[in-house]
């Protein structure tokens, strides 16, 4: 439980609780603010699978505090044993979500500096290091994506000489990362420089995290507007939109972005209306070995019951609602790619890259080389 | 309540109910089925107003049929009186829902015939009649649709050899009309043919009429598979949509469409992936006042409650649960335009017809010079 304070980060080190990590538990919000204590590999395993923690940014930097959690379990083992025990966790944690980069790069990162060490009190600390390291770079570049879509967003303010309307989809936030977000940090950069902004926030259905857009601006003192899904086209088409921000899960070396399921359509209604589409993102999303989004993510296809269902409020108690017919068969796959081709950049914490294989070859050079 | 049989029809009279007019109340649907009797011009506007009865044709009759209670009503009055009351009524039914086009159609219809009449019996028997000649001509459009479509789809399985995948928004299905419904009448005519389909039912919140075509395809026993909104950008993209029916509200003389929030965003993804994307109407859907669609149409923005909350069954019980927190503002546009440059073609009970000015022109030519 929360001690009344509410956080403005995702998971955090606290002393009160040693060899554990505190995380807000993202699926009471926007309703009910808790904090949740994690202190092994399956229950941070669950804690992604579940969505209690989510986002890109988020689910690597917990997946790096899961092999903090997976080192602790390996002391007393001598190093052979230690080596399996680490590698069965790095499996548990990657199975977890098959989509998302952010992940996998963080439990490699991990194990590449913790396979073979003999001493376990050197694991933990290095496990920690790491851990926290990832957690650090992530802070910074989506503060500098912040600084980096601030100009944008300036831009268009001293154009237009009123509130800049952006939208984004899903939750891209500080609830997504540690800090900042990638989608939201020009959003809250702006409203630091005191830029007025209005945010146009997506449901995202089936889990509806604009729901933590929503609460996330609300807190944050940020104007703006709620619509289901279906309305942005509606918008985008009666110039409601100056620009659109959004995050992503993984980006190929070409410049596609896979990311919550509808970002495609937000993408095809933007060229249509010549409205700026930006994905922000810290390098570690980008995928070094892969090219063609299209043909080589795999889309993760989540539980039905996400889409048969909605969680909402009634009576504040959190109520799981059916929608469709128990007869009636659903799909949910959880992510689209959107072709580079609609994407007018790329923002993350090296710059504004166009979003073509060749300027993502040459911004990302060590990603070439990590392919080869 | 039902006698145990669901009916395949949503307005008719029963000579048990005499003075009234019958529905099918689609608030309840897919939970529960149950039957209204409707017997005021009140009574009918509610029910037009808060989506017991709802859907393009539906609307229509309804009014129709609500002109003939407003002839009722006026039993005993003089001429004068009696067509105050009836231009009353007219009013009351017309303000209900302003985006639909046969809504007004259909009272105006009513209204020319009524207008002057000084023998209230003549009144009924006129006011009866032409509402059943309204329903009569809405069950033979939709009838005609479906022949039309079902030789679009036997095109598609005789190439592909195997069950073709149709893709609809919303419900246009014969919940939505009297009978077959438009965007649905192919799909019925096809399973009836003998062709196997599969069809995609989207969920179209806030008000998941998606749940309605789902109930129609299960009782017809058709095959379907229900999905989010924002998922049908991906399923095109992956080329597991063969072909689009939707049905419209309005439709303007240059071919563009006016349909339920979303459709815009399907017709776009249809055109990126090649998809052939129809739209499907009785041709008293089409507006001979209006020209340029995104301009000239009045997107009815509904109440905010929709987008807030959504209804679903909890242990057996329809429940409203809130999904948005309290202090975030919504918005609810109920509506969008389809530019006609994207629509592969209209299909009335005229024929298939190109989505241009020109064709729309030289098909509706009695539309143009009531236009003038």
């Amino acid at each position: 439980m929360t001690d009344g304070l509410q956080r403005s980060q995702t998971i955090w080190l606290d002393a009160d609780y040693p060899d554990a990590v505190r995380i807000i538990d993202q699926r009471l919000l926007p309703f009910r603010y808790e904090e949740l204590t994690v202190d092994s590999v399956d229950s941070m395993a669950e804690a992604i699978q579940t969505m209690a923690v989510r986002g890109a940014g988020c689910i690597g930097v917990a997946a790096g505090f899961g092999m903090y959690l997976a080192a602790l379990a390996t002391r007393g083992m001598g190093a052979a044993e230690a080596d399996r025990s680490l590698e069965q966790s790095a499996s548990r944690l990657i199975a977890t979500r098959p989509t998302a980069t952010n992940l996998s790069w963080a439990v490699k990162r991990q194990l590449a500096g913790l396979l073979g060490h003999g001493n376990d009190a050197d694991r933990v600390r290095t496990s920690l290091d790491t851990a926290q390291t990832i957690s650090d770079e992530d802070v910074a570049s989506c503060r500098r994506i912040g600084d980096i879509g601030l100009d944008l967003i300036r831009d268009l303010h001293d154009r237009l000489g009123r509130p800049v309307n952006v939208l984004t989809h899903c939750n891209a936030g500080w609830l997504a990362f540690v800090k900042h977000g990638s989608a939201t940090a020009p959003i809250y950069a702006a409203h630091q420089a005191g830029i007025p902004v209005h945010v146009f926030v997506g449901e995202s259905r089936p889990r509806n995290q604009g729901t933590l857009t929503a609460w996330e601006m609300r807190n944050a003192g940020i104007d703006h507007t709620y619509l289901v899904d279906s309305a942005v086209g509606h918008l985008i088409q009666r110039g409601e939109v100056d620009i659109i921000f959004v995050g992503a899960d993984r980006v190929t070396m070409s410049g596609d972005a896979a990311n919550k399921i509808g970002t495609y359509l937000r993408a095809l209604a933007a060229r249509e209306s010549g409205v700026p589409f930006y994905v922000n993102f810290p390098s570690s999303t980008l995928d070094p070995h892969s090219f063609d989004g299209i043909r080589e993510i795999e889309i993760e296809e989540r539980d039905h019951g996400e889409v048969t269902h909605v969680v909402g409020e009634v009576d504040g108690q959190s109520t799981r609602a059916r929608v469709l017919s128990p007869e009636s068969h659903a799909r949910n796959p959880a992510f689209d790619v959107t072709p580079h081709q609609l994407i007018t950049g790329l923002i993350t914490e090296r710059g504004l890259c166009a979003a073509t294989p060749e300027a993502v070859a040459e911004r990302f050079p060590d990603y070439v080389a990590k392919a080869s």
